[in-house]
This record gives structure tokens, sequence and C-alpha cells, in this order.
């Protein structure tokens, strides 16, 4: 069956992902847009979520690709009209509320998916495969990028409930608790908030795990030039290197795979398959990670950040 | 049967509120304190958990008094070695280690108890009885009370993981999820840092919740003389006010119950129960919504502090 889908969210990551995504798959229809000025020609337009779901019974789900912040009141309001609805990452501004949301799907007998789209880079499976007989004697992730290019004048990244450097960091921390055999926890932190900003652009984040080994993060958000999304693992088997957020995979050096995107198509084909199955999944682990972060990391104020 | 008991802490609140609980309570037997540098007379105190878990096999469950910093590496060794562990509040300085906790637990086939003491104060229940059939309007809580007294020269409740003004708000939050009928969770907050140290001294917040009431929440540190733990609450059935942290009850302006203190003595009688039914009890609402107030709060530097 084909699911008639709205996107709510018609931005830089609905154009560049859920759009040739959506299209690209034949189990979904899109069959509406919302969104206060923009829309997909061809298709019907909503300035509200209020007005689209009067409007259109037909539809079945809900795709937020919309800041987090505004994020709940149109989830709430979708799945309280009994609509299946996926999140984009991270799946709110608080923890609580995503559990509302998640109570409010069982409730109502739909589908809610919490999105984490680097989980679906190629080489995640393979790394967890190859992790899971081995003993990890050190982690090191190192995610850095460049803001003004990734999310151009976007100031609700730096708005608080936007995550700062952690919105990026965020899929870092998605790929770890994925691929690791083990639960870890923060131990410290270090988050550096622009004198400007409510939210950190550049965090440093030492883990806890119950093997002992060495795990630390590096998040920044102000790297010119070359962007590095690489996970470092040292085993008692060998050295594993997870670069380009997942779609590279190096062992001992030498490349084993290099992955083509199909996250974005990965995730549209596990939403139709909950919808399907009547299932859920909402994992907060990477989110946990970040609220534990903020709650005991020591801040430290530096430059003022302008787009 | 009388369970024999460790207590790891032995300061301020080990004093006040553990030792004459466990005392009063004839299914316990202090059996041992860990402590670097206090002790109880007539009891044989340690210096590590490891020494005291190494020599005193007989003792069955470890309650936990220590600041929330170290608190996961003892319980950690706690429940590893097969005791029961019952955590002050709160539970840990992250949501992740509890969660890590939590499944130790679950592996090792003993109890885990995150006490919440404010929970147990005498007008709680009640609260929660009167507002069942009511509509919430208006809910606003406050906490104002005066570090010095409290937490004289404990610089721990400033450092990272000590939570600052959140170490007693979060009691004000133990008792709002437990009397409330729906969910609610964190949509603003302003937190107020000292310039000197890494965890806030006042806190704003506004919640959301499924009822549209509007609900607020201000913690202070810095109040001298009178000090303030109050729950305001107007609804469709009349005006409800639990102060003293819950001893005092007043229904539209009338004291209804003023009773007195049984706060540890219920938390030692539930934790004897949990062990008697091999159940465990960790609910980390009150703590979810500080994690959510920390990361998207709102940052304000105040002047130093300085006890």
């Amino acid at each position: 069956m084909v699911e008639k889908l709205a996107l709510v969210g018609i931005g830089k990551i609905a154009r560049d992902q859920h759009l040739p995504a959506i299209a690209a798959n034949p189990d979904w229809e899109l069959a509406a847009t919302v969104s206060r000025n923009a829309s997909v020609e061809g298709i019907e337009n909503f300035t509200t979520i209020e007005a689209m779901l009067a409007a259109r019974p037909d539809i079945s789900t809900v795709s937020l690709a919309i800041p987090p912040q505004p994020r709940f009141a149109y989830a709430q309001a979708a799945l309280a009209a009994g609509k299946n609805v996926m999140l984009e990452k991270p799946p709110g501004q608080s923890l609580a509320e995503v559990h509302a949301l998640e109570e409010l799907a069982r409730e109502k007998g739909v589908s809610i998916y919490a999105t984490w789209h680097s989980r679906e880079a190629d080489c995640v499976p393979d790394s967890k495969a190859w992790l899971a007989d081995k003993t990890i004697k050190r982690l090191a992730i190192t995610w850095k990028e460049d803001v003004r290019r990734w999310h151009p004048g976007q100031d609700w990244v730096f708005e608080p409930g936007g995550l700062g450097v952690f919105d990026p960091g965020i899929n870092a921390l998605s790929i770890m608790t994925e691929i690791l055999p083990w639960p870890v926890h923060v131990a410290s932190a270090v988050l550096e908030f622009p004198e400007n900003r409510d939210t950190p652009i550049a965090a440093d984040i030492v883990f806890t795990n119950p093997d002992g080994a060495e795990m630390t993060a590096t998040f920044d958000w102000r790297q010119e030039g070359p962007q590095t999304w690489d996970i470092d693992i040292e085993t008692d088997g060998g050295r594993l290197k997870l670069s380009s957020g997942g779609a590279t995979l190096e062992i001992d050096g030498q490349t084993v795979k290099k992955g083509s995107d199909h996250e974005y198509a990965n995730l549209y084909k596990r939403m139709a398959s909950l919808i399907q199955s009547g299932k859920s999944d909402v994992d907060l682990s990477p989110m946990v990670h970040v609220s534990d972060a903020f709650t005991l990391g020591k801040r430290k104020t530096v430059d003022a950040f302008h787009f």
C-alpha cells in the first residue's frame, strides 16, 4: 500500500535529503507540504499543520523536518489527529517531551519514529559487527565542521533547545551508541559557549564505560577547510576508523569499504515498515548523552559568533 | 528478617536523617560505615568500599549518602558484589549512569532504589488524591533556601554534577511529578550561574502540559531569613497549597493537615519491602526535568558566590 505523506518544513534538509528520498521510494506519495513560506511545485502546500490536518484526512503520515524547538507542538497535533509521525534528529528540545509523544502515539495506536540518519550510514553495521568480538582500548570521536556551511544563517541552532554543536555531535553519538557492545556514560565535559549565544559552539567529552576503555569526543563547529567526521577505535584485534560520518571504513589503515549515501532512503524505508508492523522506534540514548553533557559540563565562555 | 546495612558517607545528611531512621527501624541493623574521615561510635568503620565489601559478606545492603559525583563508582562496586543499593537523591550525576546501574542490578538479581525523600512528606499523598478529580489552572513552585545554612562549606554542590540549586529544586520536582495527574515537560528556563561556579544558584522554569495549565518553578539558593518550600495550585475546585516541603497542606487558605517528619523512615521502610519482594524502584522523571532545564535553559551570569 502506498502511504500518503505530508512533509512539514521545506528548508535545506528537506530539499537536500527528504524530498529525493521520498520521491525515490514507491511506498510513499508526497501528498502535501506544510511551510510558512516555501512550497514544492505541483504539491498542495499548507501554511499551518492545523489546516493540513483538517483538509487532508487521506494523509496517513507526517514527517517533521523543522527545527527542534517547535517540533513538539507539530508532533502532538499530528499524533492527536491519528497520524503516524517521523521526527528529524534530535527528536525534540527536551527528553520529557519525547517521552510524552511516545505515550501519545501508544494511546492513539499509531507509529512514531525518532530517526537518527547517521546510524544508516553505510559502514555502521560493518563496524558494529567487526567490534562485537574485540576488546576496545581507546575510542576517539572527532566531529569538526563549519556551521556557516551546513547551517547558513540558521540562528535556531544557537537558540535554547537548538543544541549548538551537539546538533551535528548527536550524529556521532547516534553511531557510537549503535556500534558499541556496552552502554557508556558521560564522566565529564567542557562546553564552549560563544559570549553572544545560548548553546555551545564546541565541546570536549570524556566517557566512562564498563570495560575501562579511554573514550573521548571532540566537537567543533568552527572548522573551515576540510571537514572531519571520524570515529577512531583501537582494539586488541586492530584499529578501526569510521570516517566521512560513517560512509568510509578503514581497518588497520586499509580502506575496506567506501559506501554510498543511503541514509534518508533507509529512514523512509524503515518508517514504512514500522507502520506496516504497527510498531514505533524511539531510542533516546544519543540525546541522553547530550543532556548529561549539558547537566554536568563545565562552561567556558569564548569569542562571540556571527554568521 | 533483619537486613544488615552499610551506610556510605557519614556527613550532615547521614547524621541528620539516615542514622536516626535506620536506628528506629527493626528491619535494619547498621553493620558498618564507610567514610574517609568520619565514623559512628560502636560500629565498624571502613575507609574504602572495597575494604568493606571484602570484609563483610554478611552485609546485604549498601546505602549511599555521598555526593552525586562519586556515587556511580560506589554503587557499581556494591551492585557488582551482589549487594542491594539505596541511592540518595539525585541518584547520580548523569541519566545514563543511573540507567547503567539499573541494568547491573537486574543482571545481579538485587534491588536498587533511587530515593526521593520529599515524595515521602506527609501531605504528598493527600495532595495527589485531592488533585485527581480537579482541573489544574495554574501551578507555581517556589523553592527558596539558604545554601549556607543547608550545605555549609559543601563546595561539591556547585561543582559539575552537583546540580547547584537543582539539588534542593529536584525535591520540588519529585513532589510535582508524584502529585500531577499527567506528565509535563520543560518549555523554557533561565539559569543563573555565579561567575565563579559551574552550576546555577537560581533558576526559573516554565513547563508545558497537556491541559494547558500555567506552570512555573522558581528556585533560589540565596534566600536568607525564612525559608520557602511551597507548591501553590489553583484548580476549578479550589486552591491547594503544599508548604514546608510537603509537610503542611492548606485548601482554600485553611490548614487541613500539618504532618510530622517521616521522610527517611519511609524510605528505609520501602527499601526493606523492595528487597523482600525482589523489586527495584528507579523513577528518573524528576532528574529528566533537571537535565532538560540544563539542556535548553538560557544562561545568565550573576555575582560570584562564596560560602
